[in-house]
């Protein structure tokens, strides 16, 4: 699976006030994982040596990009938002 | 996803005396698995507050339980067997 780009598994919810997004990305580190939010999109992308990870995620409303938090552990990446 | 048990993607590889057996569970801890091996069969199950995980992994021979090692790391699971 080295050079295959997989689109990992995202779940969105909505809580409120902000948004928590629960990507799966087993194999990569932390560092090896880039998002950039603009909007109501994250664009997700994670590199690492066997492992290649890409999705955009719509998000049911715009988020305030200055706001993201985000923790990755055992595989999962956690990211909390703010909504606009 | 809480109640769902999934099926984990695994990869085998037969590297010559042993096999290599790479499984990807985000999302649990490494105390969260349990690994039975018999023969050519690992049975993994894998269980944590909001995932579950079960999968009968057939092997390309049969392997020596007693060798194990295993070693998980962001949500990736490594188990080398020794083959008889």
């Amino acid at each position: 699976m080295v050079d295959e780009v997989r689109e990992p598994i995202v779940d969105v919810f909505d809580e409120r006030e902000k948004l928590v997004v629960i990507a799966e990305l087993p194999g990569v580190e932390e560092k090896d994982i880039h998002l950039d939010v603009k909007d109501d999109i994250i664009n997700l992308y994670a590199e690492a040596k066997d492992r290649k990870y890409s999705k955009e995620v719509l998000l049911p409303s715009p988020v305030d990009a200055n706001s993201m938090e985000s923790s990755y552990k055992n595989g999962v990446l956690e990211i909390k938002l703010r909504k606009k």
